[in-house]
């Protein structure tokens, strides 16, 4: 009986439509893509800082909802894992939101752990600023402030969040 | 001359490479995916607030950098726009991010005109919250913020930003 639950849950949402019922309407109808994925940005809850970006297939998104705590889907390893698994640096959600076409979802999150999001151990993957270099040509600065956690101390050499 | 100063702009960007060179290095090597595009998530450089996500190709990205002007490419128009360009709620580059493996950007953007990013006149395309309802399905909650325009009256029938 758990078992049908489980399935059931994992395709509760309602089919997207499209025009103004999706844009204006009440009813969550997460638009998957092709590959059956949404697109996700997490942001810290307090700061508004932009963590990172992901994706997630309906059971990901499912399980984030029901548990409050953040689910991706991986798509180089080809599976669900849920933020922080390894590194217990996992996010909790405060709020999720979704856009006019429902093929977003913003999550407001609080950062566990160490609050680091990004594999690297920085706060936020988004750690590198894109400036015009003295030739024209685009390059980056990394932000200044320190890594969080070394990843070869937590993951050995292969990263994972 | 110009012409040729164009076409070589539209190709300027280093090619992404793996592991450490493209996490760590300080080169602008952004990584489109199959169709050729990027993730882009524009948040308000003052409040944080993450206002719409949209896609670019490498044309779109390096006039968003050369101009300061948003660009994004229309995945279902197929051709590239210039974000407010019927509106007049245009977005100016404060500062672009990129994160660890450089496939996706933040824009910190200042809105122009009435400051509204999306195209049903709302501050943000993220104005509706993924709520429990009483029998456990997942329903919409719609912020309470006046839109900022009509869009009938700035698009007609067809909305595009």
């Amino acid at each position: 009986m758990a078992y049908l639950c489980e399935i059931r849950s994992m395709t509760q949402f309602a089919s997207p439509v499209s025009g103004a019922e999706q844009e204006e309407g009440l009813a969550f109808r997460p638009k998957f893509d092709s590959s059956g994925l949404i697109t996700a940005v997490a942001v810290d809850h307090e700061t508004g800082e932009v963590l990172m970006l992901a994706h997630m297939n309906a059971q990901a998104l499912e399980r984030t909802l029901a548990t409050g705590t953040v689910h991706y889907w991986s798509r180089s390893r080809g599976k669900m894992w849920i933020k922080g698994e390894t590194s217990g640096n996992t996010q909790t959600v405060v709020e999720v939101l979704t856009d006019c076409d429902q093929d977003a979802v913003v999550l407001r999150v609080r950062q566990e752990g160490v609050a680091a999001a990004c594999h690297t151990g920085r706060v936020s993957c988004f750690y590198r600023k894109v400036i015009q270099g003295e030739d024209g040509s685009f390059v980056l600065e990394k932000d200044p402030r320190p890594a969080r956690f070394d990843p070869s101390s937590v993951y050995g050499s292969q990263g994972d969040g």
